[in-house]
């Protein structure tokens, strides 16, 4: 086949949108404009649902201020999606994109968009129909394969921090127990990231518990209590999807079941007798069950509320939308796989997912990006490195200050009296 | 008496820290630098509890570059309180003051704050013993008499409307119901402050709910549906304190008994059959009432949450504590109370409150400092003005956002496809 081939792009944005997101697709936009094989470029509106329904809006002719204004604006511009493609929704897909003569086909998204795409290419080669596919890699989770971390983290990891470090120091004004919940369900890169707002003795966070490694009730009273014995208060940062040594049934959307560890939310509530909600699915609606409010209620009998307030907070979205709080190096980063993307299916017939590889370390840091396999990035996610977490299950390492903090970036100033 | 009385001079924090509660401190050590009647400046640990307790910091020969940082630091650098000191409390306080011969008294909190230093100083005026003391406000609630506004005010309002503006582009990239909880429980300026996030036609937030109004659970799903109808979304601010058309007893600090409307969370918390739990006054703990998680339900009886995802983020104590997000315009005002406490205390035999007038509006904001009577910020609180209440009770009208936009200063960029 010819090193060029002619005719359309299409470009959308999937899951949970991240605060750099539109940088990818402002990468895209400006690295497209480079390339005469690119006749027009298309925004599928809401991801692969917008690709199905032919929902597209051209994006040619918008001027730099404006690009440059989208790229910093958080959540999805073209919009994104839930959907998660089978083959037959794949099929649509490609149909549509004969239709249309869309030859270049930009996605960006998690794992699970890295499937699509990889459906998606498999498709078009059997069909012999040259598309060229490329997976550009975001979530706040951290949680892909093969790249050494995924854009969107620095900037929900810098939310973090900030948020942890302010938290700190109002805990400090008024002591007592504070509980925050960190998202990432499956993986505890952004709880672990609690960690870059400790910088001096005593700071919070004073324990750290991500879903990594087993949650016991009983232990975690006791970490808190002997922090509390030590300091006089006690900040925690805590995965939302902490898990207990039991286990528990889940629906998968394909009929199968599989058995995964049991959240601690869910068995807290069990006990309590809380009845549990559940989706179309049957499975249990864990947004619905309060894990701050579970864990500052054991907390209270197992510590005692006399002397101390307990309070917890869950960050919720704001980790991965607050406006005006985005790392630069994340941002940064978030376009280049944007232009890399272009770049890469510009030279010659090839297809995968952008990935960073790093080089340097701490003040040195510098990301390098490669092409790697979409189906390598589709098959799973990545859980926290073992290496990262603390002995004792209830903090994290040193390393892993040395592997987040470049790419959070620069922190607000903290100063005591 | 004489114009200037030499002695030493005590500063305390109180209450819920702000981002900026630290720039009044360093605006009172920056004054009282340049006169000479002050022998030493003392910072009392947590309020009055340190005052009591003789607990003490020396806050002399701080170098320029450390107080500017501990000012840019939010929570209360020297420790805050809850204490409300009644007069027995107020009366040790003033004889620690004649021991460690105290002649200047500088308080930071909000109204409660103003009261104990208006009954120390009427217990110095009994004792005709020379004490001059300032009150210096500070609350992100903004419910303080006689001043404009209160400092801590602006921050939290960015804050918000940072939130609320990113979360707005969160739920336009999947689209659906979105309830934000507001911190300020009898008054609505901080959940008012959301209108900020809203610059054009379709943005978030579609509705906002303030304590000032009864809130009508039918009334608002009727609202829900009709802005789900018009945008096929819905972004909702409401603040924790809402309330129905019923009342509920409060037991008082004092043993009084006093009758108030019942907050939204107990009325629905009731009908559900959650049981509620009370702290040793015997009064219900909302803060274990998930109000946001209560609206969703709702709604999701009375919109139907087929269609549409139905969630809620509490904001949290990251609205007076995160690190990063402050109004320029509100930390120098900070600073500039905390000045004027000093001159004021300097300029003859003076107690009262730092109050800010406005000046100017709009692009032309500017600040004016003056004295108020501590009795005067002491009686009550200020509720949200109802000039500022939309006519329907669901918004907030465009004299609020004239109000609270120079406040919190300029906000993040935001753009569209």
């Amino acid at each position: 086949m010819s090193d060029v081939v002619k005719g359309n792009a299409v470009i959308g944005q999937s899951g949970g949108p991240t605060a750099v997101i539109n940088q990818s697709v402002v990468g895209v936009i400006e690295a497209v404009a480079g390339f005469d094989a690119v006749d027009r470029l298309l925004g599928a509106r809401h991801g692969v649902r917008g690709m199905v329904d032919e929902d597209f809006v051209p994006l040619d002719g918008l001027d730099a201020g404006r690009l440059a204004r989208i790229a910093a604006t958080p959540g999805a511009a073209l919009g994104s999606t839930r959907d998660k493609p089978d083959d037959e929704y794949c099929r649509k897909i490609f149909q549509v994109f004969e239709k249309h003569k869309v030859r270049y086909f930009f996605y960006i998204g998690g794992n699970d968009s890295a499937g699509t795409a990889n459906i998606v290419n498999d498709l078009a080669n059997e069909a012999k129909y040259e598309l060229r596919v490329f997976h550009i890699p975001k979530t706040i989770d951290n949680d892909l394969l093969v790249t050494d971390h995924a854009p969107g983290f620095g900037s929900a990891a810098k939310f973090v921090a900030s948020a942890v470090m302010g938290d700190d120091r109002d805990n400090a004004s008024l002591p007592g127990i504070k509980i925050n919940v960190i998202m990432g369900r499956n993986a505890g890169w952004l709880t672990a990231a609690s960690v870059l707002a400790r910088r001096e003795e005593g700071d919070g966070p004073h324990l750290i518990y991500v879903p990594e490694r087993v949650f016991d009730v009983d232990r975690f009273i006791e970490d808190v209590r002997a922090t509390v014995g030590r300091l006089g208060r006690c900040q925690v940062a805590v995965s939302e999807g902490i898990v207990c040594d039991e286990e528990m049934e889940v629906h998968k959307d394909d009929g199968s079941v599989k058995r995964v560890p049991k959240p601690v939310a869910v068995k807290v509530a069990e006990e309590m007798g809380i009845p549990l909600e559940r989706d179309r699915h049957d499975n249990i609606i864990l947004s619905k069950l309060p894990l701050g409010q579970f864990l500052a209620d054991y907390l209270e009998k197992g510590v005692g509320k006399k002397k101390l307030r307990i309070r917890s907070d869950t960050f919720g979205y704001l980790q991965r939308s607050f406006a005006g709080c985005v790392s630069p190096v994340d941002a940064s980063e978030a376009r280049e796989v944007g232009r890399k993307a272009v770049e890469l299916a510009m030279s010659g017939d090839v297809d995968g997912s952008v990935a960073i590889r790093r080089t340097g370390a701490g003040g040195d840091y510098a990301g390098e990006f490669f092409r790697a396999e979409l189906a390598d990035v589709a098959t799973g996610t990545r859980p926290l490195e073992e290496e990262y977490v603390g002995e004792d299950g209830n903090d994290v390492r040193e390393s892993f200050r040395d592997y987040a903090a470049p790419l959070a970036g620069e922190l607000p100033v903290i100063a005591k009296l």
